[in-house]
């Protein structure tokens, strides 16, 4: 056995255990984890001061460096966090659907845990915090490969999680970390499905690509978000400038941020520089087309701007940049989308019913909204209570997953000596 | 574009049609194809010939060249389960959830189609008919890729279906099969993930575990059964002899059948005999551990049987062949299942609440069964109305996979000006 297949056995002995365990049992070890954050403060902020000097010598940006700070507020939060999802109703046990067939057997879908999760990440120790809480909520193991730049605080926070939930009675496998930094160990972890069931890359979309090309076992790809607005000739223009606004500057750096802003032809003398003024106050660069540019210039606009290249509307920006062009009508518009969407979150603002409708019909994005902005795309907003994921592909769960989809379900038949006619 | 990039891309572009037409349409559709089928017969049948005298040439096996054959009846049982599935529910359009937020925006959680399948599969031209017509019905694109041993069925197949839709007002390129029996495009197919959303494999273990390893899109595997029975100390030993018999003999051949059965201690002397001398009269083989050797031996059976070897409990054997070993305790017979079962079904023979209970929870096949056979793991008799697939693995769908199974979803959010808070 390889280190690995050591780490997936241990795993997939864990959620046998873990698999089977009452609500109660993994709620009291959720408040054991909760307690040892807080008690270990002083112990992870040591580890993480590690990091955060190794990084700071490694010349990594300001914004690389907050996402890799923790501070005694951040692990507060993170233990606050912890309770959260304790409050919250196990998926766990709960039957989907039961009857009883016409021969009499009675049959029940009921929802059991995935089994052994992979997860894959980047710089952001709260991630080994939320994804370990998520899974023993949910009773999976789960195998956790961070950012080589957090490996310190990682080990850390992982040695009090295990720590925790052994003096709460469950394994301590169920939450494991592959400490070696060598990065074939990715590559070796894609392919350990006889022990992983499935993969959730949280990260870029270099990232996802390699998971999805290299991967045996499922993996949740998603969290790119190319997002559209869509203003639509029939638009109540005063709010749609509120909706892009939102969509565009609350929030920028996150993957339900707004990225491309279509405007009907009919519409946008009147729009386009009333978005511009609103838009400049936050500083926000456009990318425009030469339409878009004419149209600007005519009505002295003194936003910044450039004119767009073509892949400037395959961009997520995730920053205060945004793409500009104009449409003939709702048509081009979703062939735009289909074009260039992610399939993330896409919005019409119309007050046109049969535009709403075929917007909601036609784009087959995670998310589709209608005068609304596209930052509603999140677990919390949603009411699921907690957020796993953001999925933008087709096959188990899409948009945001809350702890439903870190379950699966088992067919369960009680007879009473019954055999399958001919 | 290679040749399959232009299949894909005319696939998505018909599956954008497909998947907003309403029911009606659909089955319009559907019942065209039916049509088609019986008014092409002798057409069909003719291809089929041709297949055939090719197979016996290249001296298929006479189970292969039954599986290839097309009769009258056959085709005629095609349409009649063409309209079957049009008289099923359309499960497109579905809202699984709709609320409304807090913030007053309305929620919805709807059923759209996959998109576009890609199934491989292996000499059976019912598939062909089968696949397509699910495909059709939820409203799904789909790229047929059948065994070369069919090529001729498969072609006469589709352009009598295609032919059939596009009358109906459907976009043809719904339903595509790849023509060249060229190995390499299956991985080119696999890979072709800008325009494919779900593979379907439908074959035998190597089948799946090319997909699993090549594909970078989500791959359904599953089908592979090696399906274990637990006769517990406490069973109904007189109709466990029935169970055992119905889910080893009935149909030997499919992947719900037994393969494996699994003793307690205490039982053996009194079961052993009576199931052997109930499976001889099938003329079954069993593959025994010295100890079941020696009870059948002292008792005076003579059904057939070798020893078994070590992997004769990791078989599965699709054959009147059936495993028997025993175990101290129903732990024991867990742990056995836990290390040979694919997870298909596996069941518990028992009158003991206690045992029937842990068994339920500890086994985490896709179907448990308790004091029942395992050959009800099926879509007909789980009353699902159309088997696409069954599946073994944890995402999407486990099981007996049905129309439903052939969908995704989108979540709508509407609004009236709606932004998030900061």
């Amino acid at each position: 056995m390889t280190r690995l297949e050591s780490i997936g056995h241990a795993a997939r002995q864990a959620s046998r255990t873990l698999g089977i365990l009452p609500r109660l049992a993994k709620d009291r070890a959720l408040s054991a984890i909760a307690e040892a954050l807080e008690t270990h403060t002083d112990t992870l902020l040591a580890a993480n001061q590690r990091d955060v000097a190794a990084g700071r010598e490694k010349g990594l940006s300001a914004a690389m460096l907050d996402r890799l700070l923790l501070t005694e507020a951040r692990i507060a939060g993170l233990a606050r966090d912890t309770r959260s999802v304790m409050a919250l109703p196990d998926p766990v046990g709960t039957d989907i659907e039961g009857r009883i067939l016409p021969n009499g057997l009675r049959l029940m879908r009921r929802r059991i845990p995935i089994g052994v999760l992979g997860v894959i990440y980047e710089a952001r120790p709260n991630v080994t915090v939320d994804v370990a809480v998520l899974a023993v909520k949910t009773g999976n193991a789960v195998i956790l490969r961070g950012g080589s730049e957090t490996l310190h605080s990682n080990l850390a926070l992982v040695s009090v999680i295990r720590d925790a939930i052994e003096s709460a009675g469950l394994p301590k496998n169920a939450v494991q970390a592959i400490e070696d930094p060598d990065r074939s160990l990715v590559s070796e972890l894609l392919q350990l499905d006889q022990y992983v069931d499935m993969i959730i890359p949280r990260g870029g979309a270099a990232l996802h690509a390699l998971c999805r090309k290299q991967s045996t076992i499922p993996v949740i790809t998603g969290g790119i978000g190319i997002c559209h607005v869509f203003v639509d000739e029939h638009a109540d223009l005063e709010r749609a400038v509120d909706i892009v606004e939102n969509a565009k500057v609350q929030r920028p750096s996150v993957c339900n941020a707004l990225d491309t802003l279509l405007v009907h032809r009919n519409v946008a003398q009147g729009f386009l520089p009333a978005v511009a003024e609103r838009l400049q106050k936050s500083d926000v660069l456009l990318k425009v087309t030469s339409e878009v540019e004419t149209t600007l210039h005519r009505a002295g606009s003194t936003i910044r701007r450039d004119l767009a290249g073509p892949e400037d509307f395959d961009q997520e920006w995730l920053s205060l940049i945004l793409g500009v062009r104009l449409v003939d009508d709702i048509n081009e518009a979703i062939a735009h989308i289909h074009q260039h969407s992610s399939e993330h979150s896409d919005a019409i603002l119309t007050q046109h019913l049969g535009h709403a409708n075929q917007f909601i019909n036609e784009v087959h994005s995670a998310a589709v909204y209608v005068n609304a902005s596209t930052r509603f795309t999140d677990g919390g907003q949603f009411g699921l209570g907690a957020e796993v994921a953001i999925s933008t592909q087709k096959l188990h769960a899409r948009g945001p997953m809350g702890l439903e989809e870190l379950t699966t379900y088992k067919w369960i038949g009680i007879g009473d000596g019954h055999i399958r006619a001919s």
